[in-house]
């Protein structure tokens, strides 16, 4: 079990746009990527912030999971994703200390990556998300 | 306007030596140190990850921050702590483009950092932090 740094952060918000004018024009970040994933019904908008990326989650239906979050929590993080070495074996490692996961195998998440959610009820109430960027090997 | 990278990720745990056991046992990191900040009624475990560190949080007071914000949400993620060089005039700026402000002016946090808040309400349900150390200079 190998977490190098944290690979991004998800933020929940009911409107991409006035958000992304936030963090452009108030914090002074730039927003590097708009993208639809329809598996997890959102629209997403990427910024980096050293390491690490913001991720902008605008829900594309109020049924989808993003959608349900703002919905019953309001506007706000909604997950936190770490770069794992080896996501297949993470996730058998985190699976044998007992911890519940959302996905017991890696799919396709935003920017090709390979992810996979660990249930926040095992999680200290984190949606935990484990990536991998296999794009480059 | 200068956030260089996120310092830290504030996470309000129920038990301290419980989520330090899954953050350490399961997920491999370090808990480097433990601090009680009294000024806001909680203990916290430091873990560094990568760039970023991340922070958990105990209530000492149900009546503090962390307590009310348990009570109210349940344990998860609390703040998103950017690094910005000059937190006055990082301030100023923000409050210039209307971002209401919890402190006006920079207090001392956990790790000797200069700290200040901005209000959830303007960042899009995402309570913010700047972070400056200048101990070192």
């Amino acid at each position: 079990m190998k977490i190098s740094h944290i690979e991004h952060i998800g933020i929940a918000v009911r409107n991409l746009a006035e958000a992304i004018r936030y963090y452009e024009e108030v914090l002074g970040l730039t927003c590097y990527a708009i993208e639809e994933v329809k598996d997890q019904r959102v629209k997403t908008a990427f910024f980096k912030v050293g390491q690490t990326k913001i991720e902008l989650l605008e829900s594309t239906d109020p049924e989808g999971p993003v959608g349900k979050f703002i919905e019953k929590k309001g506007e706000g993080i909604h997950h936190l994703a770490f770069a794992v070495e080896g996501i297949e074996e993470s996730l058998s490692v985190v699976q044998e200390k007992g911890i519940g996961l959302i996905d017991s195998t890696p799919r396709r998440g935003a920017e090709g990556l390979d992810i996979a959610f660990l249930h926040p009820k095992y999680t200290f109430g984190v949606l935990t998300e484990f990536c991998e960027n296999r794009n480059n090997q």
